[in-house]
């Protein structure tokens, strides 16, 4: 992606500060949603570094990760596996905890739908302490699946999420300051 | 779209029975998703169907709808707005709440990511009893938008989803039993 994408894309992501918490600069994407040159431009670049890459599943965390995956699995004609919230899922499934700032999160997968040795692309919105991306990273090493890149639109990276990823790779499209 | 595609759609949702709860046949589009030809043959149908309509916003509700909304909004190169669950949202919000079988739940929209006039598309992956279309039809009342059509993946006609729509049309690709 050229400087101009890039930056018209940083451009399109509103900030609203103190949410969900006093001191929290949260990086809105639903601002970018609005602009279908924004979000296209956002999809095809993603789309370009992967075309080749032999993506098998393209696995989104609840709920903004649905937004980006979505279109990129149909554009790699590849699966979509949605990883989402305990309890939502209707099949049987397997979870991986996570750590908040205060108590913890699981995030849950069906069972069989990624499978052994498959090639599997991590995608959410945005990634902040790298948390969910790790539960997610958990969850392919349970069915052995092969990850890939972890990819995100927003890294914070005074964050330092990426240390959470376990040496795997990480592309994002724009940073930006968490605070 | 032809009976084949229909039924190629309809085959691959699978049916997990007694989820959410026990008598209940949930028609679950994870598996749907996992199939890119059947991914792209719903989104491809419904982008004909809407593509010279002038949609200016698809709105799908959280958080299936996100899976087929913004792919399509992707398509007819318009806006893609969520519609979420109460406190996910951080700017400012307008709000609509719908009966569940026991309680309510309310969904929540940013304030004027929909404007006065637009045309709009609502999209869910299924209409059961039609309580959340219902919800988002209010959101789009209240902003004084012009609702075109609702659109499903799934309707699930023994529930009678459709006659809380105040009239407005619903398409749906699948009719499935719901119990």
């Amino acid at each position: 992606m050229n400087d101009e994408s890039r930056q018209y894309i940083s451009d399109s992501i509103r900030t609203i500060p103190d949410f969900p918490k006093k001191g929290i600069m949260f990086h809105d994407v639903t601002s970018l949603l609005l602009d279908p040159k924004a979000f296209q431009l956002s999809i095809d670049d993603f789309a370009a570094r992967y075309k080749d890459h032999k993506i098998d599943v393209v696995a989104g965390f609840e709920a903004r990760g649905f937004i980006f995956g979505a279109p990129l699995a149909l554009q790699l004609k590849c699966a979509f596996v949605p990883l989402r919230k305990p309890g939502k899922l209707p099949g049987e499934t397997i979870g991986a905890s996570y750590q908040l700032e205060y108590g913890e999160d699981r995030i849950e997968m069906h069972l069989g739908h990624v499978k052994e040795g498959q090639r599997v692309l991590l995608i959410d919105d945005l990634i902040a302490t790298g948390g969910t991306l790790a539960a997610g990273i958990k969850l392919m090493n349970q069915v052995k699946a092969e990850i890939v890149e972890c990819a995100c639109v927003i890294e914070l990276p005074d964050l330092n999420g990426k240390a959470k990823l376990g040496g795997l790779p990480l592309y994002v499209q724009v940073q930006k300051e968490g605070d």
